[in-house]
């Protein structure tokens, strides 16, 4: 059985075919990682409740987890009001990251000017 | 002034030279949007304080706020583990999207099983 069809008219997919999905941490709110999903990865994520990916370097799926233990249990995919970005909230079993960090963004922050603080009354 | 080259040599872009970045609000945690970055873009972005993106439907630089007021103040700004991804936390005046939603995954909920809970000894 594929992809909803209902789901699949939304999809706005790249060149090849893939969405770009933003990966959280269901509770913490942290931003664990991004991934990309074809019509099928979309397909198995939502029905299986384990997050699974199309893998650009390996070109095949990869279900988060099956060789590193680190698995992504999905509590809720959400598709932007552009339809070409997903956010799938999960609840994510150690580290998220094959460096062994807990996200693919501890690693690497970029020394950035910080902007002033918006005024509480524009929130 | 050109992005840091250091920063520019870490970076890797996609065909047309972008690289997806993911907005959070920095201190709620919530995934506002995901926009795309150019090497300009991520300058502006470091260097002024404010986030800044290039349009792919417009096809120009974009400092978000500058026609809605709902500006984006950078607060920090990180790379991922494979350089090609961008995580931009910042502090969201208003609504994030431009329907009004405070984020752009706020009105479509996917029907997704959910996963089974991480046993907490394996968190």
């Amino acid at each position: 059985m594929p992809l909803d069809p209902e789901i699949a008219a939304r999809l706005k997919r790249d060149g090849d075919g893939l969405v770009p999905a933003i990966v959280q941490q269901h509770d913490t709110g942290e931003v664990l990682m991004l991934a990309w999903m074809d019509d099928e990865a979309l397909h198995r994520t939502l029905t299986t409740g384990r997050a699974t990916y199309w893998s650009r370097s390996r070109q095949e799926y990869w279900v988060k987890g099956d060789t590193s233990g680190h698995v992504q249990y999905v509590r809720e995919v959400a598709l932007d009001c552009d339809g070409d970005t997903l956010l799938v909230r999960v609840d994510q079993v150690g580290a998220a990251c094959h460096t062994g960090d807990r996200t693919c963004f501890d690693a690497d922050r970029l020394q950035a000017v910080q902007g002033p603080a918006a005024a509480p009354a524009e929130r």
